[in-house]
C-alpha cells in the first residue's frame, strides 16, 4: 500500500510509492519513452485497459467495445489504491495515512492523432461532462476530499502516452495549492465580503489588456502575475465554487473557451506542450461564496528548474499583456467562431 | 524596469521582465544552449564579467585578475535592477512594485571542469563564506527583505553555464515558499513552544532510517515527505534562524556535510543534475526561536510537470528510507572522511 505523507512544516502531502518503488539504478539514465506497439487507448483496443467506468457511445454498442466517443477507465498503474481505510496516524512529529484514492483516465476521442485543440467544441463539451460525471461519482465515496482533474499534453509536459487523454485523481487530503487558494480566497472574503475571483473577472473585463477571449459565460485571460509565458486562466463570469455543479450552458461555453484557448496556443506556438488543471472547491463541501472554480493552462515553454519549485518564485520573460495581445491577433486571424452545436443535443450523450 | 507582481489569491510574487521581453516566436523552438567560445567564468577571462564584488585570492594578486579561488560578480543579465526605489503600488485588486534587487554569481573555482562534488571540503567552505559575506553586504541595503542562495547543476536543473557557480538573488519581497515555511514554523511554535526543525533533527537522529550522514554540527537526511527521489536536507543540529549568523565551526562542518552529500549523489546516480537552495530567515530580521535555517538538495531525476507545479502535490517513486540506505552504503564504500584542513586557516581567506 502506498503512503500519503505530510511535510510537517508547510503541510504538503506527497504520495510515497512504498510498494513498487524504483531502484537507484533506474535513475542513472532517464527512463526511455515507451514506443511502438498498439495504443491501448485507441478504438478496438478496449480489452487492453481495465473495464470502463464511463462511456458516451453510439446506441446499440456494448461497454468495452468500439462505438464510444469519450471513455473513462481506471489507470492501469494507479498511484493510489482504491481499497482500504484512511488509516490516519502519527509517527512522532509526522503525519501519514494509507495511500488510498482513485486514479482514472478519460480518453477524449477514439482518434489517436486528434489533439484537444483539433476537437470540435461539442467533443470537448463531452469530455467536460465526463469529468463532471466521474467527479460526482467519486464524491459519493466519503473517504475522498478532493478530485484533481488535469491534462498533460506532450512529453515535455509529462504525458507518457500520445493518445489524447486527461486524468482524475481522487484524494483523501487537500493538495497544498488548494489549501493555499482556499486560504487566500477566504482571507480576502473576510476583508472585503467579495469573491477575489469575481473581482478579478470584473477588473480584467473592464481593463481588457490581458483578455484573450470572451463568451457569454467565460473569460479567458493571461493572469496579472503569470508564472509562465502564455499562461491562461479560463474563469466563469458568474460565481460558482464547484466545477461539478456548473450548468448545461456553462459546460457548452466552457468548451468553446477551451477550444479557442488551445487553438490559439497551438497556432501561436507550434503545438506547445501544456498542462491544464481544473481548480475547484473540495468535493462534497457545501457551495461557498469565496472560492470560484476555474481552469489554469500552463504551456511548458521554459524549463521549470528546482529553483522555481523550491522557492515558489518565478521569472516570466513574457508579460501577460504581450502574450494576450498576440493570442487575440491569432484568434482574430483564424476566426474562431461560436460552436454550431452542443453535445447536450446528442442522443445517448451525458445529458440525455 | 522589470516589475514584481503579486498573485492576489496565494500571494506568490513573480518577476515580470517587461523590458527585454521575449517574442512569441522565441518559443516556437526551444532556445538552444549557448555553446562554444571562451568560458566567461574561467581564470584569465575576468574582463568578460562585470567587476568583482568579492574574491578570495592569492596574496599580491589584483582584483579582476587571475589568482582568485572564489569570485563573486554581478550577473551580466540580471533578472532585477539594483537602482531605484521599491515603488510599491496597487492596480485595483493587484499589487506590484518595481523590479529592484541584486542578482549575483559566485564562481566556486577557477577550474572549469571541477563540479562541486569534486572540490575539497575546504574549497566548499570558502564558497559558503562567500555566500555569507555577500548576504551580509546585501543586508545593508534596507530595500531588501530576502536573499535566495542557490545552485543549479546540469542543464536539466536549469544551469545555463557549465563552469561551477552559484547564484544570489536579493529581493524586496518574500518568496512564497519562505512565507509558507515561516508561517508553518510559527504555528508549530505557538502550539508546542518548540522549533519544528529541532524536533525533526531529534526524531531523525534517534530513528536513523532516513539519516545519510552526520558530523558534530550537521545531520544529512532524506526528508520524511520527500517530493523527489534522493532529495536531501542538511540541517544544523543546534538551533539558528539565519545562515549568515552561523559560526566558523558551523561553516566547516556544513562544508563537510555538503561534500559528503554531493559525492554520494554523484557516485550513486552518475553525476545527476541537481539544485540546492539555502532556506534561511529573512535578512535583517532579528534571530528567532521558531525558524531553523537549512539546505535542501533536490536531484532532477524525474520530470517536474505542470501537474506538480500546479497542485503542489508530488508522487515520489523512491521512499526516503530506501534512498538513505543506498546513500549510506555509497558513503561507507567510498570512505568519505572528515576534512583535513579548514579554509579558516588560510591566508587571505574570508576569516583572516
Amino acid at each position: 500500500m502506498p503512503e500519503l505523507r505530510k511535510d510537517p512544516v508547510v503541510g504538503r502531502w506527497v504520495i510515497m510509492a512504498t510498494e513498487r518503488s524504483r531502484r537507484p539504478s533506474d535513475f542513472v539514465k532517464s527512463p526511455e519513452e515507451r514506443k511502438g506497439g498498439p495504443c491501448v487507448f485507441c478504438a478496438g483496443m478496449e480489452h487492453l485497459t481495465p473495464p470502463e467506468v464511463l462511456s458516451y457511445r453510439a446506441a446499440g454498442t456494448a461497454p468495452n467495445q468500439p462505438g464510444w466517443r469519450v471513455r473513462g477507465v481506471p489507470n492501469k498503474f494507479p498511484a493510489l489504491r482504491i481499497e482500504g481505510g484512511a488509516g490516519r496516524r502519527g509517527d512522532g512529529v509526522y503525519d501519514l495515512m494509507n495511500g488510498i484514492g482513485a486514479h482514472e483516465v478519460v480518453i477524449e476521442t477514439p482518434e489517436h492523432d486528434a489533439g484537444m485543440a483539433d476537437l470540435e467544441s461539442f467533443q470537448i463539451e463531452e469530455v467536460l461532462w465526463a469529468y463532471r460525471d466521474r467527479a460526482l461519482d467519486l464524491q459519493r465515496d466519503e473517504r475522498f476530499r478532493y478530485v484533481i482533474i488535469f491534462k498533460n499534453h506532450g512529453v515535455e509536459a509529462g504525458a507518457s502516452l500520445e493518445h489524447p487523454h486527461s486524468q482524475l485523481i481522487a484524494l483523501p487530503i487537500l493538495p497544498l495549492s488548494v489549501q493555499q487558494e482556499l486560504r487566500g480566497a477566504s482571507e480576502y472574503y473576510q476583508l472585503k465580503e467579495r469573491c477575489i475571483f469575481c473581482d478579478i473577472v470584473f477588473q480584467e473585463s473592464r481593463d481588457g489588456r490581458r483578455v484573450v477571449f470572451e463568451n457569454s459565460s467565460f473569460i479567458v485571460a493571461c493572469p496579472f502575475a503569470a508564472r509562465f509565458p502564455f499562461e491562461l486562466w479560463i474563469v466563469p463570469k458568474a460565481h460558482g465554487s464547484h466545477f461539478e455543479h456548473a450548468t448545461v450552458a456553462d459546460y457548452r461555453d466552457f468548451a468553446a473557451a477551451i477550444k479557442a484557448s488551445l487553438s490559439a496556443l497551438k497556432t501561436a506556438l507550434n503545438d506547445p506542450p501544456f498542462n491544464y488543471i481544473i481548480h475547484s472547491a473540495p468535493i462534497g463541501e457545501p457551495r461557498n461564496k469565496n472560492y470560484h472554480w476555474h481552469m489554469e493552462i500552463t504551456p511548458a515553454l521554459t524549463k521549470v528548474a528546482g529553483f522555481e519549485v523550491g522557492t515558489g518564485f518565478y521569472i516570466n520573460p513574457v508579460p501577460p499583456e504581450n502574450a494576450a495581445e498576440h493570442l487575440r491577433q491569432v484568434i482574430a486571424q483564424t476566426a474562431v467562431i461560436a460552436p454550431a452545436k452542443s453535445a447536450a443535443n446528442f442522443p445517448n450523450g451525458p445529458t440525455s
